[in-house]
């Protein structure tokens, strides 16, 4: 007989606060039994596969917002020591999940790798890894057997795979409605062209939504986070909150109630190229269409006209986004759009995504976030500079830029020297 | 006879297009009827003094979102040459405006160089000379004559000064209320910090809100805008939107109408330190107080935590207000808090400063950014990166980054090679 109660989400709706949930909650700052409510009810996730020992991420209503980053090979750049490399970097800068990407190379291994090196929660878009193999082995997207995809899925699963991106959404109804509303760039998501071509060129409709129920049955043997893929997330701002888009959204919705009812935790993945005016509709959207299911983005990107900046431009997106209610940022570093990322610019692409993060949190006056900002403004009152170095997001940096003044705390410093507002305020108002 | 209709304004009113006027129009791709229109209500002042040749710039309602550098020597970072190469850089970035801050030094010399060096509006804030000039004949802040604050006002705007700040709202009734409202940092201003100082020692009034008559009638005879300086501006996101920064704001929008009277142009400088879910009120609060005279804010920075990567704290800040409708954004650099910025300090913080404002216009649905994102998403979907680069906000950069693309305009790149999304979207969706 199969074990009762697996899932978090199983546990949580039969009353057990599980020692995950205890974890996040301690993290948090608050109540276990808040944890426990919010997960039966499908809006906290904790992405923690049962055959993996992570450090588990709370994900979801009240809690501090997540920052994911992604790293992974690709054909014309497969070295893999380098993409473990950028996990540790990432991770060093506070990134609290790593989505492997990888397209080159073995992935299999590659992945195991990954899941070995990281203390945190680690996602992959299982389709790639369908796709490489049909490809590896001389045949076309269209001959990807549908059966591959679902064993990608139980192997990646098996190996401890904490969440998956599974582009459930892109269905022919979807397609359909891409080709009726002109888009200037149709689908940017590269899982999603994968399935969008098979789709095509084969007739038929999306396997990971025709066999869902599936999907969901192999979710829930390890406990696998399903994160509902949004192939056709606009790259483009003229693109964005269109029909085609909102037409998935409803359908990821939709597929969020029946993994529920199985007691599969779900995240829904959203845009995208968002002009700032509509950020706030889109996760109003997603909260009432999804049910409050925990909101994943990636930026979104405020403007397309910033190449080269756009850790930054997602940075406006996602503080917008997640002072909004969404909850877990996929980083965008300053290479997007035009290389792959370097050591450095996983760095940035961390840092700008973990501001984004303590903005939002701070407007949602989350206590957390809140008492780390006021303590800064205190360290700065007292021109303490060694407090202010430890309750910076990034204190090496912070040392290096002021390492000036660490001999002379509680004195003024080259800014403004003898004219010090802070200095003299204190001298006549205390 | 003095000449009749000498400033913007007062020619707007008059039903006077002027060649800045037209100038504007032309830049903003509007008509010059709503610029002249604009300017007579006090929505849109032009930084142009009467004396100097400075590109004639727009600034307020229905206009693209201006930015401002600050550059300046103190008395421990001397290197007149040094900020003159900043200026360069910053105008080089794209600023639209240049303040001097200079505090160190012989200020009159090196605001003649800054003039002389730039070819886009500079504004000052008088007090400091009037302060660096006590201080140097051996007096106390307290010593310092208001005669020689009007002196040195009369003396900078005869030099061409486009636009000068100057903290006319710090009065006796808002220290009183700064006193009973404690706050973590009563003032960061410094501006604001010199004048309370010299209230406080000398149990007097503001001389500039005491004599504002005379202030307006010196900004008049040049046409010099007035940039009404926010000495209550937070400087800490827990002292954000508290009784001393309304009380002063109040005070602003009293003077604003007495400078209109006089038919001078007014800016209306904020905040400062402002927790994301706040910046929308405090744009109205400004809009509504000072009746739409142009609003002019520093940042906000919209967390305390991110000592050295407050270029992008501003652009998330700035980017929320500009989109709320405010309309000129100073610069915030990585440099903020620790350390006087260095040349690659301004060149990021111009470029986070504008990307906030192009995010800020698309948002606001302004023609030209709106064509320029859907110019730059064109050029994706065709992968024409010489395109990309130059329709970039750093072309340069741009250039930099996909440098090994160029050769392989419309082929897909080493980014997804084989599984380019792009492409293969193409190829079956047209």
């Amino acid at each position: 007989m199969e074990k009762q109660h697996r899932t978090q989400m199983e546990q949580a709706r039969a009353g057990v606060i599980t020692s995950q949930m205890e974890q996040v909650a301690s993290a948090e700052g608050c109540p276990p039994e808040y944890i426990r409510q919010e997960i039966a009810a499908g809006r906290v996730v904790i992405t923690h596969n049962l055959r993996r020992n992570s450090a588990p991420v709370g994900i979801g209503r009240g809690l501090r917002t997540k920052v994911n980053a992604n790293i992974g090979t690709s054909k014309d750049m497969l070295d893999v020591e380098l993409e473990l490399k950028k996990l540790h970097v990432a991770l060093a800068a506070g990134a609290d999940a790593i989505m492997d990407l990888s397209t080159g190379g073995d992935l299999r291994a590659i992945r195991r790798q990954v899941l070995e090196a990281s203390t945190m929660p680690v996602g992959t878009v299982p389709i790639y890894q369908a796709v490489v193999d049909t490809v590896t082995k001389g045949k076309s997207i269209a001959q990807l057997d549908p059966e591959e995809i679902f064993d990608v899925i139980e192997e990646q699963a098996q190996d401890g795979v904490d969440f998956i991106t599974v582009h459930c959404g892109v269905t022919q109804r979807v397609l359909e409605r891409l080709k009726q509303d002109k888009r200037v760039l149709p689908l940017v998501s590269r899982g999603g062209t994968f399935l969008a071509e098979w789709m095509i060129l084969n007739k038929r409709e999306n396997p990971l939504y025709e066999q869902f129920e599936r999907l969901v049955k192999i979710a829930k043997k390890y406990d696998v986070v399903l994160s509902l893929g949004d192939g056709l997330r606009p790259g483009a701002g003229v693109d964005a909150t269109d029909r085609p888009q909102i037409q998935e959204l409803i359908t990821l919705g939709e597929l969020t109630e029946i993994a529920w009812r199985q007691g599969v935790a779900v995240m829904i993945e959203g845009p995208g190229h968002v002009p700032l005016n509509q950020i706030e509709a889109n996760v109003l959207l997603e909260k009432k269409l999804c049910k409050s299911a925990p909101f994943y983005v990636l930026g979104p990107l405020v403007t397309d006209s910033a190449p080269g900046y756009d850790h930054i431009v997602a940075a406006i997106g996602g503080a917008v986004a997640a002072a909004a209610g969404a909850d877990f940022l996929c980083y965008v570093t300053p290479a997007e759009h035009l290389r792959l990322p370097t050591l450095e610019d996983v760095r940035l692409g961390v840092m700008a995504t973990r501001i984004a993060a303590q903005a939002a949190d701070v407007s949602l006056e989350l206590p957390l976030a809140k008492k780390r900002d006021h303590e800064m403004s205190l360290a700065r009152k007292t021109l303490n500079w060694q407090q202010q170095i430890s309750l910076s997001l990034d204190p090496e940096n912070t040392r290096e830029l002021c390492a000036d003044k660490l001999d002379s705390a509680g004195e003024v410093c080259s800014m403004c020297g003898e004219f010090c507002a802070i200095k003299k305020v204190k001298e006549f108002l205390g």
